[in-house]
């Protein structure tokens, strides 16, 4: 099993609004636990501000490492919607209207109302196919390993939806979970020797502080259920010898 | 105003609890709110794994850019608990049992209590300064522009309201919000043109999408009070010639 490819991909928040503290993020975890259902690690994330050069080489640096990229945010109609045209420049390509997305919009709007403001967001980098947007119609777009979604959790939600099921993965990443009353240090040098003889779960252990009492989430993460399986029995053996 | 130097700092989250799905992060928002109260811009964030290379990369990369670098969790007893080993690594010095810290430990537990677990969070990289944890004892510590935090929320919040009244910082970051119930196509020309004649002042527009209505926030920031109310009226009145 562990000989199998693991695909990883990394996010990219580009927001302002997250930086300066107005806006609590609720993206990243949905995109996290919607990936490694799917088989995709998420494995780096990123806030980035609204400034062209930081959105280039985050889209670079990233899509160069990573299988796959999804950005969100900054892709409306006002001057601080910056991403597509740094999307664009991070590959070295144009950006123009894509008619598919023009069609998109006036359908939408219709044509009265398909304002110069509006038109700014069927610009999309040259060669990217569209995602559909079911909320408020504007498209997100992928380009090469980059799938460019918006920052509304509502239609950044339904642009992952639509993404996912098409991505080639590997297997999913399952978890098993152990709790206990015990302290993390008491479970330190036990739970050091089980991860020794799992080398491909990667076993964490959260404490909480709870207002009477503390506890600790043991979770065991891997591909292998069987594994998985044994090393949580071998943790729940080793927290009931304590 | 304009000339004052700005204060910038990154954020690293460490956990593979966040990149996993498992855990909302609630660190972000706090550190980037007491950051940018106290004159200090967060600019970027990262979330990495429990992956030395990556915590090293990430704590060079950050630590050279910006003013401050943040990091939060992986500061246990556990063998997850990586931190501080890898920004030791980062800086190229070494680690070892912190006799501060070790008193601090043994006032806490005792000394039949004080295990080789709970020891392992007196290692400390040489010439840092100890952080206080008021809440586990385990301190976390400042070496250079970096200071380590851990990854549980109530612990982070009192580590960072001990560090940040002594750090050097610009001015605080004021805020404008003005709420409107129009489309933000339609004030996109007109807050573009604003932007324009304020380059001192940072203007986002943020959509919300309500159950029965949208709405958007146009925000306004900057360090100059006069000019940023200035720039909030000019919004207020052209929202209100639409």
């Amino acid at each position: 099993m562990s000989e199998q490819k693991i695909f990883r991909a990394a996010m990219i928040v580009i927001g302002n609004e997250i930086l300066s503290g107005r806006t609590q993020d609720k993206n990243i975890q949905y995109v996290a636990q919607k990936l490694n259902d799917k088989g995709i690690r998420l494995s780096e994330v990123r806030v980035v501000p609204d400034i062209d050069d930081e959105i280039v080489h985050a889209v670079q640096a990233l899509s160069e490492k990573y299988d796959y990229v999804f950005t969100s945010g900054g892709i409306g109609p006002t001057h601080d919607d910056i991403t597509a045209d740094n999307v664009a420049r991070a590959f070295n390509v144009g950006i123009s209207q894509n008619e598919e997305a023009y069609k998109i919009l006036l359908d939408y709007y219709g044509e009265g109302e398909l304002t110069d403001a509006r038109l700014r967001m069927a610009r999309i980098p040259v060669g990217a196919s569209l995602i559909p947007n079911p909320v408020s119609a504007a498209p997100g777009f992928n380009i090469e390993n980059v799938y460019v979604m918006a920052g509304v959790p509502k239609i950044m939600q339904s642009m992952v939806d639509y993404i996912v099921p098409s991505l080639v993965a590997g297997a999913p990443l399952l978890t098993r979970t152990v709790e206990t009353s015990l302290y993390e240090s008491e479970l330190a040098e036990g739970l050091g020797a089980i991860q020794d003889q799992y080398p491909d779960l990667d076993i964490g252990s959260y404490p909480g502080y709870g207002p009477t009492k503390s506890s600790v989430s043991v979770v065991l993460r891997g591909i292998d259920q069987s594994q998985l399986d044994r090393a949580a029995q071998d943790v729940e053996a080793f927290i009931a010898s304590i």
